[in-house]
């Protein structure tokens, strides 16, 4: 699809779909079951059934309905000309043949924001794909901005404007949600109003013919009532937008991401389900990671990690304290904590001594802070006013289990009243074991104070604060920013991909990788292709003993299969009689190879790493890192980063391989020079953002030996120079 | 501690907790607060502050207190010398220093099933451990058996028995849950209430003085009432007999185990709490693997596989079905169950057929099968109805997103109308997307459908009946029973093994080990000591080209450091000088070493795995089987398993490995002999069975070459022979 060139985008713009003072409804209805009443009733009313206007929007509203008439007792206009002044916003939810002439009529009103509630574009082929085009064409030439189409709609809770299908409305937060799942929205909302979840803005994204995700965050970025963005992504229209939008958007505020289409199934479903490419997840998790989105992995992760945000100050550190009145649940919490590499403090003599004055005799004189089980509130508050006195202790997971002596509601008030009269800054999360709905829930939730009935959640909202506070420090310590200096390259190099690809080359031989990788000031070993047994023993000798010999030719594809490749070559008359045994396997494994020659190779020990770089089709150019071999699939111990990097950026990388021991010279293995590894990323990052047509570049293995790191072997393709579609 | 002979297992003797005629309560009371009043208003109402004597134990209740007086309205009696007649059960809720005199009296007045809930034993210290041998003394004496101390008790839930001071009693099913932690309990009860869930029995299992998990799996086993047995474990006392019982039990009944401390903060926060050796988490994931028991690793997992098993039939095969009325939710099913393995089904054109016909045009004509938001009830029942009736659907998972027409609760109602209609027993797991406490809910619950906000918990559930599937299919069809026949061992080897216990050898060189391993019959590379630079070239003559050589000395522990290692020698020149040089640098390495010579070994080319086995203090023999070399402590890629193993056992740990593809003959490595492999991990296994004295064994690396598989080191440690206490 080709769309009149996109308006600048502009806060004032989207701010109309959140803030209007006015909303027209074209396909309203008071018919039960249709989406015209039930957005209808929620713009009234605030949700379906209710009939207190007192709840609803609090601006005016102005239904448009071909039949005219009244609709729960509101005035409902027949056309949009009737309308009795301009309106800031309209939802549309008409056909979708009707869609372009409305979009005319409603901009005409005024309307500049507009949000396109009908589906069924995309199922009406090319007609619908036309239909779509033509609304967008419409809106631009108003100089709207067009929502959707196919979207649940837009809630702005603040302003008590709920323009959307579902069934009602949340409670008023910080927490805004983009997401590519209007029902996802429903979920969560009936979700949030059992848990006391607040929100600010809820959007449900739609087909996106004119705003996409990256508008939205960008928006909710400078929106002052947005504490903290969830993101719910099936597939980013445009991923090297919202990476760049989101590393400058967490620098402010949070974001939290559920992206599905982790796995093949996964991303075939939401692919046929949205019509889009759903891309590759290891891009996505790269570019989550550099820009420092935090990935949640089940819907609920994502819901705990926003409210914990929402409602309690990030911690300093790490150390966690665990307050519970059982032991078990407080092991569980230990455990928890482990696994997310969360620390449990260590608390100090006179923390020890501020315990031993409230609890009894057997308390657990550790952490887990195990305050016995019959403890009620007067103990909780004590050990609590303790903890949040404690310096070494950066965060506190409080547990309560349901015992004969406990006394849930009047703990959680205490807790209440200990958090609000303490001056420390700290996060609490409190986990009320297996207690769903009761008051004691309410009261902490109600109270900013994030409560879930199994003490695993709980841990994992403290992580997320942990997490959190972690990135604000290192945002502050280092520049995350990229380096965008145009890095500079030996000016042959251009001259040389120039001529590659006017040759109509794409998939360069080794001698051309070779020479790209030398102009380029990448390492790699010696290596000489020899034409003659002869040729090959003075090149062994050249490079040093032993060598390695691989068959040089385009037509071998599988070298090794082929017997195209001999290793561990330590004499001249090994060298000699190798060559004329490859030439020979290989004129029996590929009858009718052209055999350019065979390359005789310094061999270099040590450490075998991997390095690439690939084009995504949404991230643009992106660096791999990680340990080679023949253990690279198995294991897949990789990194990946959108390129260009920062050296920050590459450290982080070589810092995330598991097998980082090994670089640091664990069990033998040659030491590597991060410093070093971590320029050759970056110089691998650049040498594809200045040179885009190299679509791949494939070093496997890079070694890491005693004496230095080199390419042993390099793969590069470049774009096929045809223009493509 | 050291008690009087255990009495032997009776299933009748354990029966009597569950299925008394009369109970007990000694320490019964009526003051708010107390335990003794929380059990008795427990024994008496069923819950806390109930008064409706016909809600609690319909067998007769008697409360002993030494005021005598009356307790809620029910004579209480002053001894347990006052009683009217004899009890079967016993409850004690005294202070310890009381209770060995009441297990006395109790016993005397016939009960023959004591709970002692009183806890603080273990705070006592010694005092506290003489306490608690004197009453397993007592209650032996008397045949009786005792539970606890430190328990919360035992409810029995179809017997309408509550013995504990939980805060109320759960609802009826076939649930039985064993834990190690009382308040895990009480939060689950109070998780069950709200969420339907129906227990048979439970038992707080406490300080486990006489009975223990084991006790109480062959009980739970045998018990007609328990369908589904969770077991919350924080250290098991026995593990090996553990791991024995519930091999046999999950034969007849799934088992889901909950264990905590599996970190090393989790396992000493575990010790600090119980008191107990909490173990290597490594054995205890092989014995749960190996004996089938289901591992979760939250507790609302063990939660949600328990009701689904309880519930719901197993499938007969892992192909699932995803119904949905939304695209998002689908896709995080569809990642959900593909990152557990399970398959998503194909469906067939006569499935697609029936669909077309009750479903909109649009729909997406794949799984997951999405029936759009607008599906109401009819649309739900049509297509569960084809699922049902699709023979290459296993199993359904159905996600209800609340949008605008959405009817929860007649959709819900529609389902269990659809499900008891068909004939086909097939598992269906369901998700009402957020919706927490409503009636869609509750009639999914009621109805034995496992209902829950959240699609990936509903997926996991349904992949718990899947495993559950496969592990009965399994079971039929191959004997997981050990091969409990003596191996055949050369009877050299135990003479050998002797003598060097006799000399107080118990970190065996490498000389010794290679003899343990030829008189076992375990296949070693060639390798011969030599003692000058001419010996040294003789050998690498005799053990063929090109060689290792390695000192031989005691004092040396890490050879490669001291430079007392050398690889990849070609000519009896390189073999003669690497002799001198060895001895050098040892010498300089590590001064005063005795150099006993220099070992020249066979180079074998190939996979280096790892193959070991060592002695749990819980579970006993273990063999260890794994991918080796550097990257060994990096990926941990290897799987432990108890010894002795069946062939099959040996067969699963080599497919469990990540690595897998490497043994199969990926990137070149060379094809692993699989059935030797096994038969080489059975052999390990039934020579540390055979010879308990074999402490620990180590091979690293075991080489899988091209010519066959051998170990290239070996590493053997022997029990200190002097009793160890």
């Amino acid at each position: 699809m080709s769309f009149a060139l996109r308006p600048a985008w502009s806060y004032e713009d989207l701010d109309r779909f959140f803030h209007p003072r006015s909303v027209a409804l074209v396909g309203a209805s008071d018919k039960p079951g249709k989406v015209g009443t039930a957005i209808l009733e929620n713009l009234l009313f605030g949700a379906a059934g209710e009939r207190d206007r007192s709840r609803g929007f609090p601006g005016k509203v102005y239904p448009v309905n071909a039949k005219g008439a009244t609709l729960f007792g509101h005035k409902a206009f027949a056309s949009c000309a009737e309308l009795p002044e301009p309106v800031d916003f309209a939802v549309i939810a008409v056909p979708p043949p009707q869609v372009p002439e409305v979009v005319t009529e409603v901009a005409a009103r005024g309307a500049r924001a507009i949000s396109i509630i009908s589906g069924g574009f995309g199922e009406l082929g090319k007609p619908g794909e036309a239909l779509q085009e033509e609304v967008v064409r419409r809106a631009r030439a108003a100089g709207a901005r067009v929502l959707g189409p196919n979207t649940l709609g837009v809630l702005s809770v603040n302003a008590g404007l709920n323009a959307s299908f579902a069934r009602t409305t949340p409670r008023c937060g910080g927490i805004s949600f983009l997401s590519q799942s209007g029902a996802l929205i429903t979920g969560l909302i009936e979700y949030a109003l059992e848990e006391n979840i607040g929100f600010s803005k809820i959007v449900s994204i739609g087909d996106k013919c004119d705003l996409d995700d990256v508008d939205l965050l960008r928006y909710l970025a400078r929106d002052p009532e947005t504490q903290v963005i969830a993101v719910y992504i099936e597939a980013l229209r445009d991923g090297r937008s919202f990476f760049e939008a989101a590393r400058e958007v967490v620098r402010r505020k949070p974001i939290v991401a559920y992206k599905s289409g982790r796995s093949e199934s996964g991303a075939r479903a939401a692919a046929s389900h949205t019509g889009s490419l759903a891309g590759n997840d290891a891009a996505y998790a790269a570019a989550f990671r550099q820009a420092g989105v935090f990935r949640a992995d089940t819907i609920y992760s994502m819901v705990d990690a926003a409210m914990a945000w929402a409602s309690q100050p990030v911690p300093v550190g790490n150390r966690i304290a665990v307050l519970t009145n059982a032991g078990g649940p407080g092991v569980i919490c230990a455990d928890e904590a482990a696994s997310l590499g969360l620390g449990l403090a260590r608390l100090s003599d006179s923390t020890l001594v501020a315990l031993d004055k409230c609890l009894p005799a057997i308390w657990s004189r550790g952490n887990p802070i195990d305050i016995i089980g019959d403890a009620g509130p007067d103990r909780y508050e004590a050990s609590l006013q303790a903890l949040l006195a404690a310096p070494e202790v950066d965060g506190i997971v409080l547990v309560c289990t349901p015992q004969a002596m406990t006394e849930p509601l009047e703990t959680a008030k205490r807790i209440v009243q200990v958090v609000e009269a303490s001056p420390a800054r700290k996060p609490l999360t409190a986990s009320f074991l297996g207690i769903v709905h009761q008051p004691s829930e309410d009261w902490l939730d109600a109270h900013g104070i994030p409560e879930r009935a199994f003490p695993e959640r709980s841990v994992r909202a403290m992580d997320a604060l942990v997490k959190r506070g972690e990135q604000l420090r290192r945002l502050a310590a280092r520049d995350e920013r990229p380096v965008t200096s145009p890095a500079a390259f030996d000016p042959e190099l251009g001259r040389y991909l120039h001529g590659l690809a006017a040759a109509g080359r794409t998939t360069l031989t080794l001698a051309e990788a070779r020479r790209v990788f030398a102009l380029a000031g990448l390492p790699m070993n010696a290596s000489v292709v020899a034409t003659s047994p002869e040729e090959a023993a003075r090149a062994a000798r050249s490079v040093g003993f032993p060598v390695a010999m691989k068959v040089v030719s385009e037509q071998v594809l599988h070298k090794s299969e082929s017997g195209g490749v001999k290793v561990g070559l330590g004499t001249e008359a090994e060298v000699s009689a190798a060559y004329d045994e490859i030439r020979a396997s290989v004129r029996r494994a590929v009858p009718g190879a052209v055999i350019d020659g065979v390359a005789v190779d310094e061999v270099v020990r040590g450490t075998e790493l991997i390095l690439g770089a690939s084009t995504d089709p949404l991230f643009g150019k992106l660096v791999m890192f990680g340990m080679g071999g023949i253990f690279v699939e198995v294991y897949k111990d990789v990194s990946f980063r959108l390129a260009p990097l920062t050296l920050d950026e590459a450290h982080d990388m070589l810092d995330e391989l598991r097998a980082r021991p090994i670089l640091d010279g664990a069990r033998g293995a040659p030491k590597a020079d991060k410093d070093l590894l971590a320029a050759l990323l970056v110089r691998v990052g650049d040498l594809v953002r200045a040179f885009p047509q190299i679509r791949e570049l494939d070093v496997n293995p890079l070694v890491v030996s005693r004496t230095g790191t080199m390419a042993i072997d390099a793969r590069v393709l470049l774009e096929d120079a045809a223009p493509r579609s």
